[in-house]
């Protein structure tokens, strides 16, 4: 295992030091706990936005800390759900009043310990509600998880709750625009190498020299199956017609694209499977509004690729084209 | 070599082509060229400002493309210097008649190739100037090249000088200006891992398992010494140390940081890094004004990072924060 960490079983600690002193600014650590939030945390007459999960796929969460985005991200151990008592008090310190919504990637452990915080929280008073995000085209059930699994489609719940919210909307507007993007979202990825847990040691799994891996998730979930390393043409198309054809997208549809890297993807990679999407929309006539490449949704070192498309009316563009000051998500 | 590519001799190409479909309304590439413009220019009543070099560096060049920033990026292929006539294109396409500025990082190609590009265009009656970038402190004579290596403090120069063009300062101005970020800024990476360029098929270098380079360039240019890997701390303290020393940066000096990632290494390990670089400066009295985590300036999918410090004063803190739309530089 070759990393640039301290000690392994410290990486989210420093990591999130390593965070707030870069952007002191911008974003606080709640003392004694693993969740950062918008420095001018709680937010006057706002709902607020809290997201998180397990640590290993930054910029998510915390990067999108910002107006017009998240208010507070909660920070679990490496691929490892935050236990309910951070996420309740995060909650605790964005609430103004308004409420707080929680925007949960569909992983058993997540739904489990936001819910119960959710519970807790509403048993001091505070008004929650949330959404659970299931972009995941590639398989219903996986490891641990039960329907399919959120990923990097989480980005633009993110971006369209947070602008919601900085609008001005209601818990309930929040809520029901959020499940907008849920059901109007759809992802899907591909690795070509694995990735190590620092505290583990050892990748969590391997693919042989030549082979790739389609449909595999975030955590290394298993994906529709294995088969030697295709070209960029090759890996594009079979990711974009699953989700094409799974919502699905039509003719005339606007849709937002993202390819998100996975961590340890050159961003040249990245473009070039962008090429190929954006001819494959072109040719089914479905309209490209905007697109985002990038690493959104990371699995620490793993090499590959997911390709999200998010099919827009005008009210989500509006929310999409939203100013936001989010350091990982530039509108 | 596992890559997301299709043909290897055609990477610049498919990766020009998703660059510009993925911001159709950012940027726009020059026919029958390699150059990367912004959309709109020749941009009226401005100084351009063309930077470039070999691709593989993703998100430079063109991701720093953008109002306040660049006007057009000229991409060579992989670590291979642009050719003269095209850098020529990317001046001709940009002069407004206020004159081109060209951003040039030390390595012996790309000095030759745009001076050269420079002197043909100055024979056509475009004034322009140049600035040569040379931050790293590792090394002194490099493979091929005199002199220090240009690496991630190109990026502080892109900035600085792009915001000076866009003010309305006159070439020589800008000049000025970018030759002061050269002088204040100093920068210095390392490496875990290797990378292969394409069309080559095998690692540039091999390092072994548990094994480190210091003061490595971003094409993997021999360093100051290879050795076990260390710690984060270890890491983040050698390339700091070598950097504060250099300049030298003293007490009270006010400072930008950048931790740059070389393109495999995880945004977590980066910020790990960068906990250790603001303790180091917080310690020696240097005041941090702002900082930057993220992949830069890379080198494919190397894993590793560089830190660079710039020294600031109330000029150059302007022109850091003046607003750019550049998709790879949030300020």
């Amino acid at each position: 295992m070759k990393k640039i960490i301290n000690d392994p079983n410290q990486t989210v600690f420093d990591m999130l030091e390593g965070f707030t002193t870069a952007y002191p600014n911008r974003v606080k650590q709640l003392e004694g706990t693993s969740v950062i939030a918008r420095k001018d945390a709680p937010v006057a007459n706002k709902v607020a936005i809290v997201s998180g999960g397990g640590s290993g796929h930054e910029p998510a969460h915390a990067g999108y800390i910002g107006k017009g985005m998240l208010d507070a991200a909660v920070a679990g151990e490496m691929f490892t759900s935050p236990t309910p008592d951070q996420v309740l008090e995060a909650i605790k310190a964005t609430d103004s009043g308004n409420g707080v919504f929680l925007i949960i990637k569909n992983y058993s452990g997540d739904v489990m310990n936001f819910e119960m915080a959710m519970e807790m929280a509403e048993a001091e008073g505070i008004q929650v509600e949330k959404v659970i995000v299931n972009d995941d085209v590639a398989v219903e059930d996986s490891e641990f998880t039960t329907g399919r699994l959120g990923i990097a489609g989480t980005i633009f719940v993110h971006k369209i709750a947070g602008a919601m919210a900085e609008a001005g909307a209601s818990l309930q507007e929040v809520k029901d625009m959020a499940e907008r993007v849920v059901n109007h979202v759809r992802s899907m990825g591909m690795a070509l190498s694995s990735c190590t847990v620092p505290a583990v040691g050892k990748p969590s799994f391997e693919l042989a020299d030549n082979e790739m891996e389609i449909g595999i998730g975030i955590h290394g979930e298993a994906g529709i199956h294995r088969k030697p390393v295709g070209t960029a043409d090759e890996i594009a198309e079979e990711l974009t017609e699953k989700i094409i054809t799974d919502l699905p997208y039509k003719e005339g549809n606007e849709v937002a694209v993202m390819v998100n890297g996975l961590g340890a993807t050159p961003e040249m990679e990245l473009f070039i499977v962008n090429g190929k999407v954006q001819k494959i929309l072109h040719e089914k006539g479905i309209i490209v509004y905007r697109t985002f490449v990038g690493n959104f949704m990371t699995s620490l070192e793993m090499a590959g690729c997911s390709v999200t498309l998010l099919k827009l009316d005008s009210e989500l563009k509006k929310c999409l084209d939203a100013p936001s000051d989010a350091i990982a998500f530039r509108v």
